[in-house]
């Protein structure tokens, strides 16, 4: 029955374009909420209005979270979407915001089909996801992840504090602890995200399935050596850190093949050779090193791995290998039950999906710890996000909304015959 | 019966100190003679003041070249020694000096010995050798490969004008053009250096005859690929230009098997990936190369082979691949018959020694284009130069010298039982 049911793209394409005007910039053609600042927050307050003028209740919690909520009054445990509406500086519409505004949508369906469910609906925006104060703070205090000391001490890359920008936006930074939720208040958690990455692009399927969002590790590593004449160093009397680091990064693929599995990735994204002058044999190289995979022991295996190899390639090269453990995030498998659920709607649409990874980290992560959790992807163009140049086509976005419809309310189990025209 | 002769090590030791305090920077231990600076032309007079008080006639030409000569009067081709007094920023107090300072001290022995020779002696402090301007220009201007439209444009790197820092010390660029000598005038020239690498000292060896000076190309390479979320994008649908270049440096030892020597040297020496994020594959990767060879054909082999290789592994990589040829320089060898001169004076003297290439440029390289030209090392320790470090034993000092002295005997021909005791 509920299959006759599907969004209307136009109501949402609306709603996306108006809130990807909050915090536009006009000479990067990019988007500028950052977490907690004023476009930010007016996006926030623009969310908040949004729901009551479509007959929903919705309010800001003490991290700066806004929940809107359908059946407000209505008891037991809820069915919860949504994502983020702050973005990276120059970001997209279309990052964390597509999850939010789908979700409005679907309340706004299943509203206007004047259902019943016994699991009550509600729309979460997430504060400060994409990490400018170095977490994913809204969804944290959540799911009971925050501590004073981080709220005290956390500043992004300027060196804004956290809680001063709070103070900014009206919000008492410690206050966030007090936004915990209890994890029995959720039915299950869904989220509708961009995949900012090629992979559907690719192989030409609108819908992934995420089966875990990959853990990540950052090392700072350093390679030393000695710094000599480019000419007067014969090649085997030089301790060249930068062919050691060449060494290591051609081992990369077999470290994947041998260690890793097809969810592996390893990026050594940032070099700075010493001194760095083309007519002298490079005495240290620095760089990072980012690994990731879905399943922990994998990670730890690719991580020992990268160890033993550069251990090695530094005595064969003659030398000194060190390295800081900048960050290590474990893997976040999604419910099984939650990805059954996409991929059997997707299936009675007739969608072709992946199931597939998520090579970057989403909300999700943190609501699979407290509620079964799953996470839908929609093609990102080119793979590009975090970026003016991100889109979506209307109809992928079209496509992922029906998928969240249909699973939300495989969840909240619409009572049979019951249609009623009120919704709040 | 010239075996007799030797060097006093004790005068060439004072000279040596002696100049080491001009320029000297109490800071940074080093010597701050950078070419025709005040501290340079304060070391150049006091050269002119040291041969004048020996009893030589001396001389600074139209490039800042100073000349000292010994019997002055004297007609025919000279025996010529020498090298340069200019050091690079903080630089040591052998580097150059030594091979002028030796020169000098030998036209002391051969005068105190009484002997007439059948050729002149002559020694030259060279100007600007290390290149602040960009060339050679001292001992480019003897040979006649200057032009003035280089004299009119070359600066240094804080962009002050070689023809302004020539005026302030009282010389005027464009007649460093008149400095040219007719190669006729030379019968050799022999220059000792040290070794500024690591080679003698790991063989233990108290000499290196010089067989050729390196050819050097500089490339600045671009490889261009896409930059991603090194989350989202899986290692087969990257076009990482980190990895590239990667495996283009893990190919370098190969390149050198196949179409090197064990003369040839590759260099990677600055690199520069953009954007130069941990989290982001590099869409970007410059670097310098720089290679090195005694032999042309071997240098235009390693280069082709590099190209060949970036080339193979950028379609690989799915990169775009660039690069501008910096400079190219041709190897210069020395001459064969001074070769053997050096090594039969030291097989004389009883010294253990390697004929090597030189991996550095030298006033010799220029020098060979229009006379008879060879060149000795003597050892540094640890390789180290163009640093306050630079250190030669002074027993090593001391055979190098004696060894210049030999040969420049050799050349220069004492007649047999004319032994007086004036000098200039």
């Amino acid at each position: 029955m509920q299959q006759d049911l599907s969004v209307q793209l136009s109501r949402l394409q609306n709603d996306l374009l108006e809130l990807s005007h909050i915090g536009y910039d006009p000479e990067s053609k990019g988007v500028f909420r950052l977490g907690f600042n004023e476009a930010d927050m007016e996006g926030r307050r623009w969310l908040i209005k949004k729901f009551e003028d479509e007959g929903f209740s919705a309010h800001m919690d003490q991290a700066g979270n806004i929940i809107g909520k359908m059946n407000a009054g209505q008891t037991g445990p809820v069915v919860a979407m949504g994502s983020h509406i702050d973005s990276v500086p120059a970001g997209g519409m279309f990052d964390g915001t597509l999850g939010v505004l789908a979700g409005l949508e679907c309340m706004r369906v299943i509203r206007d089909a004047g259902l019943e469910c016994e699991y009550p609906l509600e729309v979460y925006a997430f504060a400060e996801e994409e990490g400018r104060f170095g977490g994913m703070m809204g969804v944290q205090a959540i799911v009971g992840e925050l501590n004073p000391h981080w709220l005290e001490n956390a500043h992004d890359a300027t060196h804004v504090f956290l809680k001063d920008e709070m103070q900014r936006a009206g919000l008492e930074a410690f206050r966030a602890l007090d936004a915990r939720v209890d994890p029995k208040h959720f039915h299950a958690f869904l989220e509708l995200h961009i995949e900012q990455g090629p992979v559907l692009e690719r192989i030409k399927k609108p819908i992934g399935v995420v089966e875990a969002i990959s853990g990540v590790y950052k090392w700072l590593v350093r390679l030393i050596g000695e710094a000599n004449h480019a000419g007067t160093a014969p090649m085997d009397m030089r301790s060249d850190a930068f062919m050691g680091l060449a060494d290591f990064a051609h081992e990369i693929p077999r470290i994947i093949d041998e260690d890793g599995s097809d969810k592996s990735r390893l990026t050594v994204g940032r070099v700075e050779l010493k001194p760095g002058y083309a007519h002298t044999v490079p005495g240290e190289a620095e760089f990072t090193l980012v690994g990731r995979d879905t399943d922990p022991q994998v990670m730890r295996n690719l991580a020992d791995s990268c160890r033993r190899v550069l251990s090695a390639i530094a005595r064969k090269h003659n030398l000194m290998f060190e390295f800081e453990q900048m960050s290590w995030l474990e893997p976040q498998a999604m419910s099984d039950k939650v990805i059954k659920s996409f991929c059997k709607q997707a299936e009675k649409m007739g969608l072709d999906y992946e199931v597939m990874p998520s090579g970057a980290g989403h909300d999700a992560q943190y609501m699979a710890k407290i509620t079964p959790t799953g996470m839908i992807f929609v093609p990102s163009v080119a793979g590009i996000s975090h970026s003016p140049d991100e889109w979506t086509h209307w109809q992928d976005v079209e496509t992922g909304s029906n998928l969240l419809l249909q699973t939300a309310l495989e969840y909240a189990k619409p009572k049979a015959g019951a249609k009623k025209k009120s919704a709040a």
